[in-house]
């Protein structure tokens, strides 16, 4: 129960099948084992030891791949790096795992200048890119070259298999700890689910280093079938790999498969008869776009997959069966799906207690897949998981058949005069509104209601519009309680690295010395 | 990731599914449930307390899945008796794990005096049966009518789910230890490997206190499918069970295939249509059984899984491919399969140092599914698990694409001047024979050759043949130096309850103060 374990297994049965496909090379397993072999003897080589933390910079590239087995293979820990991220954030998180290599390729080497000067414990940098080495850094080609490879660790289920680090939008981003059991539960149930079945091969086209994408890079371990890469994602890289490499599953977000069906309606020549499951997750799919999707790739099973990095990423599969007529006339390809095969769900109250199907509460997760705990963060790992049960922070309720719908994050909803108000339905309302370009509803004190809706709108160029008429439009809408009492125009709207709205800096003026409930 | 993890999801999920049909009586997940709270709260009402172990000697019925599933869910220790033991072995079994509460059925009722008398720490024995309960027993269905449901323990993967006893072919029982992790792991492949998929009903048909028939138990629980039960295996109960509640999976040795086979050819109107997978075990599959097999079900798949309840149990899948033409072609199906999606598998020699492709040495397993170990036995365990690693004491070897054929157990093995003989193919030699019934190929003391080849023959009635006559029998069919070199006749040879031939008793006398050598 351990990550590489399944590398093993096909070293021993399919050597001789393809295991990676990347940008019109391609390696068989026996190939691939042999650099993951290598690249971890190069890394015990650099100095590592059992334990440290090598991080990724890197957008996607089979070298990922290698990365993703040879750390745990050398008895490592892994830490893949938010390509998203400002040098700040990634030097906090390289300091707080105080991770002693780092890898990058072409499109962060410019970075890693300045990661190096300020990461107080990265001692090399490994170059993964496919230009000259930069002066300061080690090539990766080179180092494979020189190592012998090395036997492999073979780490326990109980081992912590990476550090994952996420949020960022409040505060500091917080180091999730995940052990081989915790990602390993998750990737062996996708499996389970139906998804990468015998003879799958997996596209990688969302960023590898977010625990979405790597639980497919696992479960197609386990199962050994064969992985195909792309950079990133575009459109025509996504089509172009799916009709030469026969692919059969992806993972993808919502805004990708908008894209992808676009391109596709675009040009209809495209073969892409070998798709069989797209998986989706991150966010939930407009309806627009999901009819678009049906209808641009036939025969296709949709499933989306909920989770988060605290869960190994998996919590909750909405099956194909959500995605027929019946599912969609029954509202189910709204829900973010039911308990996988490895967890159990809740929706509790503030004392933790289970409220009843269908009352809005807090989603809470217990199974093998709920992470070790924060690293260095004691109390957030106490205040994250009580009992064993993992609380998301998002609210949502329980239908009579176990499948759950996401309204909105705990603590962004807004409890007024008793009532709890979604800021999410708040702002889908405003934003219905041919003026308005972004909105965000937040509860503000209030002395009558203890919170009253309060809106910050940034409006569209050259338009116009009142409070009032706002708050008529939202009227029609939505019920009273929940249209905003106030509203305040702004230019723009504070936004995190990942483009979500920090509601909490919105927030934080109004409550100054006071302390917002949350439900 | 325990054992009542999946029920759990069913109650949440399905509450109105069938769970369980049994006997032309049918209960939904709510209701089976209900009676599981309610049986854990009867159990702790009559004195259960945590990690108490609580024994069943029952034919197969619904109420051997709710024990399955009360017993954890109330904090306790499974100890499935195997219904063809004698008395002795069950009270040994009883005292060794301390069990405090037996439950037996309508079969093992006058068995159950003697144990209770016998047995030192069963305190409670509870009838299970259908008649009058018996003076000195408590009623099932009174102490569950009487019971308060219980909250469900929720134990974590780390706590010893069950003592399986097993072996007692030599020596004592020995009591295998398996945590939920270990039986989820097995239980969760099997699942990834395709079997039990969404809408599966699964006939337990093979006795369900053996590991075998509960990996599928766990499987479909997980799954959330229905259970179909039969008391024990007969040809009509399988079919009338199949055609009537559409079975879809189930589990049987070789022997019940070779019956059903005899009994659909017999019966050509029988509608078998809704069966799409036979999973067997416990023996190899001889060809004609098969052929007949494929003929009479057309289209279904079979998949062989070899394991042992030290695996928990499951060591390696044979996969529907190896039942193909070119499967066949190929010999595939004569394997036991290649490794499970959560073990890795080995072919080592005697210093544990994995052997080359093709070469015949001791079979290993390592993964979350190997047993924390042999209960009061640290010895044992020692010997059997070493770096991980158990040894399964099965002699085989792997070829090019990891597929293992079991040639013989370890221990039966002869080493005859520098050569390694299989018993097993001496004995398939020997029984050509057309006046053989029986025989069994030992190695006894050789000065020349260390071991030389002994086979101890049954005739059938009536016939006769002489030593040199078998000798030169087996010169046609195999080599020289795995000709048995003497030939001893028997009337008859001795048999372990499960109906093995005890070769132990038959080297026993050739060996006294010596010590064989094992390969």
């Amino acid at each position: 129960m351990n990550l590489t374990q399944g590398l093993k297994r096909s070293l021993q049965q399919t050597p001789d099948k393809v295991a990676v496909r990347y940008q019109g090379r391609q390696s068989t397993f026996s190939e691939f084992g042999d650099r993951v072999a290598r690249l971890a003897g190069a890394l015990k080589a650099l100095g590592m030891r059992d334990g440290d933390l090598v991080a990724m910079l890197s957008l996607n590239s089979s070298r990922y791949l290698e990365y993703y087995m040879a750390v745990p293979w050398a008895g490592g820990v892994l830490n893949p790096c938010n390509i998203r991220w400002s040098v700040a954030e990634i030097v906090y998180s390289l300091d707080d795992s105080k991770s002693t290599i780092l890898i990058v390729d072409d499109a962060f080497t410019s970075m890693a200048d300045d990661i190096r000067r300020l990461a107080k414990t990265v001692s090399v940098v490994i170059y993964a890119g496919y230009r000259e080495t930069p002066s300061g850094m080690v090539s990766y080609e080179d180092i494979l070259k020189a190592a012998e490879p090395v036997p492999d660790a073979c780490l326990q289920g109980s081992n912590v298999a990476g550090i994952f680090y996420t949020g960022g939008t409040t505060g500091f981003p917080k180091g999730v700890m995940l052990t081989h059991q915790n990602l390993w539960s998750s990737a062996i149930s996708i499996l389970a689910e139906g998804l990468f079945p015998q003879d799958s091969v997996c596209l990688h086209a969302a960023p590898m280093f977010h625990l979405a994408d790597l639980s497919t890079i696992l479960a197609q371990f386990i199962r050994g079938g064969t992985h195909v890469v792309v950079p990133g994602f575009t459109p025509e890289a996504v089509v172009q790999s799916i009709s030469q490499d026969r692919v059969t599953d992806t993972l993808l977000v919502p805004i990708m498969i908008q894209r992808l069906t676009d391109h596709l309606a675009a040009n209809p020549g495209v073969d892409s008869s070998s798709l069989c499951r797209i998986l989706y997750g991150a966010s939930p799919i407009p309806e627009a776009v999901l009819d678009r999707a049906m209808e641009t790739l036939p025969g296709i099973q949709f499933l989306q997959a909920y989770g988060m990095t605290e869960l190994s990423p998996l919590a909750t599969i909405n099956p194909p069966s959500s995605y027929t007529e019946e599912g969609r006339r029954q509202g189910k390809w709204r829900s973010a799906g039911r308990a996988g095969l490895c967890t159990e769900i809740r929706i509790v109250d503030a004392d933790g207690k289970e409220v009843s199907r269908g009352t809005v509460g807090e989603v809470v997760v217990r199974g093998p897949n709920v992470m070790h705990g924060y690293l260095n963060n004691p109390e957030q790992t106490a205040a994250a998981i009580k009992d064993g049960w993992m609380h998301t922070g998002d609210g949502g309720y329980m239908d009579d058949e176990g499948y759950i719908f996401i309204v909105d994050r705990i603590k962004d909803m807004i409890i007024s005069g008793g009532e709890n108000v979604y800021s999410a339905e708040v702002e889908n309302a405003i934003t219905q509104h041919e003026a308005v370009a972004m909105c965000a509803a937040i509860g503000i004190p209030s002395v009558q209601w203890g919170e009253s809706v309060h809106a910050i709108v940034v409006l569209k160029p050259g338009t116009e519009v009142t409070a009032d008429a706002l708050i008529s439009h939202c009227r029609k809408l939505i019920a009273g309680y929940k249209c905003p009492r106030s509203v305040e125009f702004r230019a723009d709207l504070p936004v995190s690295a990942a483009g979500k709205i920090l509601k909490s800096e919105l927030r934080k003026p109004f409550w100054e010395g006071r302390q917002k409930q949350v439900n």
